[in-house]
């Protein structure tokens, strides 16, 4: 029997009656004769709620405990979410991330997957049961619970859909689909029917937030068919499959901006072998998630490194980057919250090298001045004023006539 | 070093203060030079706000669902006291019920502990840290979360303390002991400063909800010394410990009622042997906890059997007689929802036998008819309606001149 993994977010089972609705949606799959593993995120604001409480009890938050708090949402809902399928008489179980088999690292609030050993869920699909894991969260090497970071039930979803050879993975959630830009800021804006992995990655890389960006990565190393859909009315939405030769080749697919980024420069630093990597491994021990990176070309033996940093991240590198200051030969930190990215992304644009002169174009035409510069293939990023950023992304849209 | 396992429930985690509180307090006893191993219950109402949640989700709720489900609660409470507790310095670690290694068996909802297996409690003790065991839940034989019934967070810590030889087990609530009678009915109860194990074992069977029976059970079964106090005012409380000579036999001790109780008659049952165990095998096996049993001398061949149940336990034991009653000859199955149980218990009863006869004439003399009659060897109660227990406890509590 074929077989699908389907993932519901926190707002698709953010009350009893959505926990119904997606209980139907399960069942009224099963029906039509294919196997189900479903994986749930928790209701709502369940772990934001669980976040505030930790900071009302204590400044102080080991991160083991803290996985071991904020780990719990997901549990209620898979417990919530098999009653539900027990009312309409399918048979469903309820497993954590331990249970499921999900083995990782010791990096608490971060941890990476190593090993998936779904034995019980393998078993409880052959006895004709629904599985319902607990998204987000797994057991370490050293059986403690950890969790993946913020929004890794896609994660859990993909992959198990990749250990179990299922056909495909189905992300609900509250939006329909994958879009040529952020609805609410890009008024027309549009749901894009297919897209790459590569491009999926790149969108999620960018800051899109339908699918988090190791989901992503992880879907196309693994050629996971995924498809992103709205839980609240089931319509067919975007589907994230490998690039072939009949995908419409748009230049420019979607446009992307985010506004949750940072940016640190270390100043006239010695421009000497190592010195880069020194820095930036000391930013990866401390677990900074280092998005763009930009060194200007050496005057007069300095440089200056910029980089950019989730919001979440910046005291911390701050933080390394003062520290290492003296190492460096540094004269300065300087650090900035107010600033944004906006991406265009597209396959497309590999055989059409006239994109990056399009976008700068526009941008100079807005009055829009671009701090910070970095492309690959299929994607080129600027780094721009936070309050410049909405602005840019319609009009990107529009230059390349994405509506 | 000298061992304290310290139990916390709902109201004494009851939100981020009472959180910091038990931790100073945890803290306090470490730099005393004990080692301490923490059980908690989930904060305040949590576990009945799940309870909630479910009922508003399905009708049908696979028990090892709602193990699932209402086990959460216990887990986010060690986690958030572990962060407390590392403000303070002290290193702490929290642990499921299946992290400690409480192995149950697989009846969920209701599990028995099979055997504890605390190798990672003990290897924390000898790191220097501080376990916070979540209360009230194992790991089934089946790897399965199981529950150990409502209230058993106390049976988690008593159980702890036999297995780690710890010298006593505190329990905190929001009483501040063990009172001759509830003092919200009976306005002159006082707090009793030493009860023994078979005191507090009667207390607990009668409906005293200081601490849970199976908990007062093992407690007495191991020789494990209680000491139940207040986490409001961390007054002394009261000491359950071995009966020694030392202690003052007091006729009757305390006086306990309860209202959660229903009563159910099988009439007309033949007078047979086979046909009382037939029945109550079958009652165990729907897991209903039968209180006390009345049989009554047979007359014309058949007799009535009258028991009392849990009213929560009411309607499966309704279902149950009622299925059985045609195989018994019975000619009816009657219940009442309004009975109510009020008990005497001393263990200076034993060598005192006039205490049955003032129990009922002080009954008698406020007019309250008894329905039925059970005793032990230390314990006195009567079935009475319910609307009547609490002027029955007021009477009996100034009868044996408990004031």
């Amino acid at each position: 029997m074929s077989l699908v993994v389907q993932k519901y977010g926190g707002t698709s089972v953010g009350d009893a009656d959505r926990i119904r609705a997606v209980a139907d949606h399960v069942a009224r799959t099963r029906r039509s004769g294919r196997d189900v593993v479903v994986v749930v995120s928790a209701m709502g604001k369940t772990t934001d709620d669980l976040i505030r409480l930790a900071n009302e009890v204590s400044e102080v938050q080991p991160p083991r405990e803290y996985d071991m708090l904020v780990s719990a949402g997901e549990r209620m809902s898979t417990a919530l979410l098999c009653m539900a399928l027990a009312e309409l008489g399918v048979a469903a179980s309820s497993f954590t991330g331990s249970q499921a088999g999900i083995v990782t690292d010791t990096d608490h609030t971060k941890a990476k997957i190593l090993e998936i050993r779904a034995t019980r869920l393998t078993e409880a699909l052959q006895e004709g049961r629904v599985p319902v894991v607990a998204g987000f969260q797994g057991v370490s090497t050293d059986r403690d619970v950890t969790t993946l970071g913020r929004g890794a039930s896609d994660l859990t979803a993909v992959a198990l859909a990749a250990v179990l050879g299922a056909e495909a993975c189905e992300i609900y959630t509250d939006v329909t689909g994958v879009f040529s830009a952020d609805p609410r800021v890009v008024p027309d804006a549009h749901r894009l029917a297919r897209v790459s992995f590569e491009e999926m990655l790149e969108i999620s890389a960018a800051g899109g937030r339908v699918l988090q960006l190791r989901s992503a990565e992880f879907a196309r190393n693994h050629r996971v068919p995924l498809q992103v859909r709205s839980s609240f009315t089931w319509e067919p939405g975007t589907w994230i499959v490998e690039e072939d030769a009949t995908m419409e080749q748009a230049v420019v697919t979607a446009v992307i901006h985010t506004t949750s980024q940072a940016k640190v420069t270390v100043s006239g630093v010695k421009d000497r072998p190592g010195i880069a990597a020194r820095l930036f491994r000391a930013l990866a021990d401390r677990s900074v998630n280092v998005d763009d990176v930009v060194q200007n070309t050496s005057i007069h033996g300095t440089t200056d490194i910029s980089f950019t940093v989730p919001r979440t991240d910046l005291q911390t590198a701050v933080d390394v980057a003062e520290a290492l200051s003296g190492e460096l030969g540094a004269n300065g930190v300087q650090s900035d919250r107010e600033v944004a990215k906006v991406s265009v992304i597209g396959a497309g644009m590999r055989s059409h090298p006239g994109v990056t002169a399009t976008m700068f174009e526009t941008l100079a035409a807005e009055g829009i001045n671009i701090d910070m510069i970095s492309t690959s293939t299929i994607r080129i990023s600027c780094v721009v004023r936070a309050e410049e950023v909405e602005r840019a992304a319609r009009a990107l849209h529009a230059a390349f006539e994405l509506a």
